[in-house]
């Protein structure tokens, strides 16, 4: 018996009767029951602020906030109670102004929020506003906080009459130019308003006689699959259908993307569902479809699986033991290598007596990505009898490829598209829930929907790849430059093997990146193991990287006696000097970039020294960091614009918008590439991205969008502008276009011509396009503890020319808030400890410092990338936790070779006297 | 497999992404997918325009608008993209103002219809606004169209910048009066803006684990149900249960309210679910339980009845027939019988010389109520471990006593509550599908929602039950006084008795009422048929009984030769006057009603003849009503009111509301109740109606809620007054009186003393409050066809002290369109003809006139009913339509026997000469 009980609520100013369970969150029943999507739910678990709504003017979490516990008569407000597009609440015109909504998942919790807070106190200081969301546990992984903290301030002027509400509203510049602007991106006024519907908002939305998934998971992390009973299952009420792996159709495996001779595995060890083995924790044995996720679950409890537990090889050395049985048998559990040998043999100089030599054993953390949105897709045959899939790719057309074979469906017969997704960082570089939508929609007919939970989300997706390192570094006491780096590492990837040589690849490509290093040995592998599998991640590979060179190179400071500034400036790149694969870099960037930082520095120092106490000391540290845009060698897109009837233009460009913002990203590239015909930027129309509708773009990773889709765009722009030139210099309107036989569609690509790494020597020029970007980083260490808070933190960066500052800002405030979060507290080693956003050690604001402050070296000089553009994304990612492990050391000489810097390693670390 | 299409509509101005069905209709993807709940589906069909919406700048009937033919990126404007509550567009505020919005139902398709005109038009006729309704197939059944007329002028005049905005405003009266006024109705501003959800509403928000119903549901009239197949149908998808009869705990049977000796039946003959017999049309054999009500519906299908056709009694002259078998065995087809001895034997003055004499035979229709919102209900078990069902219920604390034994749960474990309701119009009088719903929540534990369609609206719900009158009538040449009354009728009440005792007592009561006629004898009958099942309907029996009596009136007059109008006006009710059941007049209204009538009367006689031709009749009729307003005899209201901590009450008053607009009722008795406690309007709440929380204050029929439950709120107010009022005169604060150990909770109890009529001779006085009502028509017939068109309506009416003018006057509208429809066009007699709205005669904006005009006589002589109010719902519905038809037989002689008076029968009237 289901027993219900009424309420009535006053929400956002309706008068509204509900029947509920007494035990239903407020959150599900506000969108499930009342579909108000504009209360996201990340965690469900209360711990992302997601949720936030006010009852009777309080902020509460309403996923957490049971419908029984809600006061009969209570006033609710949500987002869509606050504005409306075009009826913009100030806290929402200040989110637009100071790009608060980057994804825009935590957007409307945070407005809430803050409303809640600006009810209450009309003129809130800067740390009032930092503890309100603090307390409410308002998390946001992609903004930093700072640009939400601006927007609450600045709203608050306007709500308290001391400033116009004019005040909030973009000016355009005089020129109407965007590119180099602040121009709000195109989405945020949707996401800021809750209007904008993420998968989980369109899959509620989905006709009725869509089915919804639970998935039957191992919780062993190797076994062999004896037997798998769904016949329970398959009675419970609702239930469609419970798949196995005999229900799918084709190969049942997914493509892992294997190219190159460097591999021994072929690439398809990774199961839609598994068949004869449990791989990792979380692998899918069984696919409930039902009529609701309720009786999904309530049937997926019913199966039952007669599993003969293996050996579980949770790490890289585990698995290489020598009695380590083979995980996919047939297959090496190491089963990918890159060596590099640049110049001499690096070995004799470390036996030198002139030189001093740094070194470590290095480990770095199976950091989570952490969105505020978890995994979710829905998929559906279409009118046009394609199986239709729309999730949270960034790969639209490379998906369809790596699923196809697995489902036995021809890759033309898959459509792949994205939603408005709350974060990925990279994780969506591969599929997730993709080809299990696609095994249940072939095998039942019906649309088909799939939401993890956030322990879904932790345990079942890709995390960032431990690196082991064996590493040394020599530097000449004589001339105090570099002589030799010498390097060994094998990368903890998990089961599967998608991008692992790619990965392993950026470990040989970016350890020691930055500096001019005549004479280099490594060696990286990759191995199998049954941890999670690893998947891309913002600062793919750079991060571990830069975490062996960038401690190298501050030890060989300190051992020389040297500021570890002056012995950056002494050694970076200059012209005539190599990259770690020989390569010569792009632009010459790090010198310019050490001098303005220089004064800073300075400043930090003399600050720190002054105000480290015995209890608290304090310190600056610095890093520079060195990353491609683009994949490796050869990169490409296809785009198209299509000039519509009102003179705008519609793009046809898939460029996936993980919220980094592909929106204005391409509409801003459009827009400067177009500026001789003086199209409106309200006119340029972007579209989300669905392989169907526009050609191959490739994906949005590697911080390759701007660069290389971004040229596509300026090419079919210049394709567009060359057929509808008139004689006068002005440009044929659409009509007049189709009066003179001209076409509307105008097709664009660009190719960058990298030379990938030789599989044999590592040497190579895989990336043509570069960003460049030094922080300094300003700590206080608690010693009696160990807790380490990062007080202010400084960016350079040379990126090229900025197409847009917000989006810009916004990704390096972003990389600070996830590096400060790599350097400290995330990890998800243990898969219990570690499934939750606390437990993964998520950065809530008051872990993030309020003073970032940011200064861009704008130049013309990379050819590729559209106005000299370079990417943004990930760049600033690489480097931002070694500023800060670099200040701790410099703080309290505690040097940490394993990531996260937790307070029981820096208290180790201290007591060790690293 | 079932395919999608995806849509980009721009829907109120936000870009929404929609996956549809393409075959899937418009209304249903607003409502069902985006909860967009504003748009309402009346029919579904298409005959009532409840669902428009805007497509493009376009009116469309969106429940029969296909997606795969709305263009992409459309733009969609519905209800809540026009206005909101806080920020009403012109034309919500003008609604609201006119009174538009009663059941409301229909406002938002009207709303939204306005809109597309004054886009187009800003300056628009009366007649260009009737025409467009017209064409856009706007249907309202409350407000005979007349006061959204208004509303739309008078928001064009605004909207042109005409007027301003705030004449669209009430303004308080002075004295702050709300008594007397044209307050609007505290439930309009969520009718007009779509924000107060009714029960298809709610049951759309129900948590998902809710069951939707499918009735499995015979297709003959009559017949033996020898077996029920349900096996295949519970094997299908999605499908919970298959309940039939045995299914349900109790006694399965309705109790159909008999009481006193001359019932021959024991009342308990309708089944829940039928299990011996088919008794009519439609009657349920069993109910699907499923996850979807397309699930619910295709298992319906599958299964299978094994039923023996028996022969079906479609009229009371059948059943009656000496071969006819008993429908219910052990009960004779006449099972109720209700006698009328007044005065001496009337045979003998019939036979004299010095009289005139009109008789006739009569048949009444089987009109349908056609309310725009289809029967729709939900139910569930409460935390409280009762059966909860919600529903149209107009007898919240009636229908658990009806449905209790049949369900097998004890009264007090059922608590019933009326939803929000698109008008019932009396029908839901009867349980309908309350008890179907308590079987489903009793079997499966689920809540579970069931909404009927039109087709089941029409075909199972109960209907004004066809009178077959033989009667005459006699006059004294000399005195041109009535002298006698014989009649004689039998009611065709199909299968169910329910209230077939009070309805044939009515037949008895109301023949011949508003005159004083000395000899009377009458004999009623009520008859079991298999044609629908008789329920209450507005004007209940007293529209049957006007019929005959402002028929045989006016037809003496011609017979004497003398004017309708004078011949009324000298027989009408005066000192001394009897009733037809020897009851003296509770006031006597009717002189003064005629005096006020008689220079529009002979205004229109000229207007008319002169304006008659030979091809278009034009004439004027005239007709009184009386009516009861109380049920028969002894009649008890309970209520309570609750002083509030901010010093407003809050009612605890179980006044149904159909649309008629209890609240205001109850909130305008209040208010002037209170007065010299000065509680402003807006502190004094109303709540939905709820057995669980208030007292019984009986049904909203029979005209008695203003009468009887206002006259207990008066109570309950006067017992506050009594208690809180200080000293000085001046009253106590909610927290004096609490302070002070004072109640805050005041109950009032009011109960009417009627004297029931006697069995065996008819005489009693039933209804100690009466309404009087008189109406003016003038129509012009087209001779060649039998068209009737009504060009004119006056009405005079004494219904006592109004309360609300814009209610009353909404009520008097709505009578007059719903006569109108009785009179020419609506009917339920041929099951396949009759089942549509278009179909049942629905009388649409162009059959009903613009020129209507109301003109009350209002005093204070009414003891029972606050501040001397009487009833509003019925009085003004039991003679419009006589008036029109005495209007044609005015305009061309044709004297119409049989309701309604189609063309065809006009036109067989007029050869017939009658």
């Amino acid at each position: 018996m289901s027993s219900l009980l009424e309420k009535i609520l006053y929400i956002n100013g309706v008068e509204t009767r509900l029947f509920t369970s007494p035990s239903a969150k407020l959150a599900d029943v506000l969108r499930e029951q009342l579909h108000l999507t504009g209360t996201k739910v990340g965690c469900g678990q209360g711990q992302c602020g997601a949720c936030s709504v006010l009852i009777d003017g309080k902020v509460v979490r309403s996923c957490i906030t049971k419908m029984s516990r809600v006061p009969d008569n209570a006033e609710i407000i949500t987002i869509e109670g606050i504005g409306k597009p075009g009826n913009l609440h100030p806290l929402q015109k200040s989110w637009i102004l100071h790009g608060g909504a980057q994804c825009g998942f935590c957007s409307p919790g945070f407005i809430v929020s803050a409303k809640g807070l600006l009810d209450e106190n009309d003129d809130p200081t800067r740390e009032e506003v930092r503890s309100w969301f603090q307390k409410h546990r308002n998390a946001c992984r992609c903004t930093g906080y700072k640009p939400l903290v601006d927007a609450v301030m600045d709203a608050a002027k306007v709500m308290r009459g001391d400033a116009p509400e004019q005040s909030l509203e973009y000016k355009m510049a005089e020129d109407g130019r965007i590119w180099g602007s602040k121009y709000p991106r195109p989405t945020a006024v949707g996401k800021v308003t809750g209007t904008l519907d993420y998968g989980a908002d369109l899959g509620l939305k989905l006709p009725e006689n869509t089915l919804h998934l639970a998935l039957v998971q191992a919780e062993v992390s190797h076994a062999n699959i004896l037997g798998v009973d769904t016949s329970k299952a398959k009675m419970m009420p609702g239930v469609h259908a419970v798949l196995t792996a005999s229900d799918v159709k084709g190969s049942n495996r997914i493509f892992g993307l294997v190219q190159g001779p460097n591999y021994k595995g072929d690439g398809w060890e990774r199961p839609i569902i598994n068949d004869t083995k449990i791989f990792q924790y979380g692998d899918v044995v069984a696919v409930v479809c039902a009529d609701s996720y309720e009786q999904a679950c309530a049937a997926a409890k019913e199966v039952t699986l007669d599993l003969e537990k293996l050996p579980a090889y949770m790490s890289a050395s585990e698995a290489m033991a020598e009695d380590a049985i083979e995980i996919h048998p047939g297959t090496p559990n190491v089963y990918f290598t890159q060596p590099l040998t640049k110049g001499d043999d690096p070995a004799p100089f470390f036996e030198k007596d002139d030189v001093v030599v740094a070194q470590g054993n290095f480990t770095t953390s199976r950091q989570p990505h952490m969105p505020i949105e978890p995994d979710v897709a829905f998929a559906y045959m279409g009118e046009d009898n394609l199986l239709h899939i729309h999730s949270k790719s960034i790969g639209v057309h490379l998906h369809p490829l790596m699923i196809s074979a697995g489902l036995g469906l021809p890759p033309n017969e898959i459509v792949m598209a994205s939603n408005p997704m709350g974060g990925t960082f990279g994780y969506k570089l591969s599929p997730t829930s993709e080809a299990l939508l696609g095994v249940a929609v072939l095998a039942t007919g019906h649309p088909c929907f799939l939401r993890y939970t956030y322990y879904q989300q932790m345990t079942y997706t890709g995390k960032r790849s431990p690196f082991h390192f064996k590493a040394r570094m020599a530097a000449s006491k004589k001339t105090g430059r570099i002589l030799a780096l010498e390097h060994d590492f094998s990368v903890d990837h998990g089961p599967y093997c998608e991008m692992a040589g790619p990965l392993t690849g950026r470990g040989i490509q970016f350890t020691g990146a930055g500096y001019d290093i005549p004479n280099i040995r490594g060696m990286g592998r990759a191995v199998c193991t049954n941890h999670s599998w690893g998947s891309a991640f913002r600062g793919f590979g750079g991060v571990q990287s830069h975490f062996v060179g960038e401690t190298l190179v501050d030890e060989l400071a300190y051992a020389l006696g040297q500021d570890p500034l002056e012995f950056r400036y002494a050694n970076c790149y200059r012209e005539g000097s190599t990259t770690p694969t020989g390569a010569t870099p792009d632009v010459i960037a790090l010198p310019q970039l050490l001098e303005a930082l220089r004064p800073k520095y300075q400043e930090a120092k003399a600050r720190t020294a002054k105000a480290s106490t015995k209890e608290i000391k304090k310190g600056a540290g610095i890093a520079i960091g060195v990353y491609g845009a683009g994949v490796d060698g050869i990169d490409q897109a296809e785009v198209f614009v299509q000039y519509d009837p009102d003179d705008g233009v519609s793009l046809g460009c898939a460029w996936e918008d993980h919220g980094q913002g592909a929106d204005i990203g391409a509409v801003g590239t459009t827009h400067e590439s177009l500026r001789p015909m003086n199209i409106p930027i309200e006119k340029i129309r972007f579209s989300w991205p669905d392989s169907g509708k526009q050609p191959d773009a490739g994906t949005a990773g590697a911080s390759r969008s701007q660069v290389v889709v971004g040229s596509a765009l300026r090419a079919a722009c210049q394709a567009m502008m060359n057929t509808l030139q008139k004689a006068d210099g002005t440009f044929m309107t659409y009509q007049e276009a189709v009066a003179a036989g001209k076409p509307t569609r105008f097709d664009g690509v660009h190719t960058t011509q990298g030379r990938v790494c030789d599989p044999e020597t590592g040497l190579g020029n895989p990336f043509v396009n570069c960003m460049y970007t030094i922080y300094l980083a300003e700590v206080s260490v608690e010693v009696a503890t160990g807790k380490v808070k990062v007080d202010k933190i400084a960016c350079v960066a040379d990126l090229g020319s900025i197409n847009n500052y917000l989006t810009v800002d916004g990704q390096i405030y972003g990389c600070i808030a996830q590096g400060i979060g790599l350097a400290l507290s995330e990890d998800f080693e243990d898969i219990e400890k570690h499934s939750t956003m606390i437990g993964g050690g998520f950065p809530y604001i008051e872990s993030i410092p309020d003073d970032m402050e940011i200064t861009y070296f704008e130049n013309n000089l990379r050819e590729h990338g559209p106005f000299g553009a370079s990417g943004a994304g990930e760049g600033p990612m690489v480097n931002p936790h070694m500023a800060v492990i670099n200040a701790i050391r410099d703080a309290c000489g505690a040097r940490i070779y394993r990531l996260p810097a937790t307070p029981d390693r820096v208290l180790e670390a201290l007591r060790a006297g690293n």
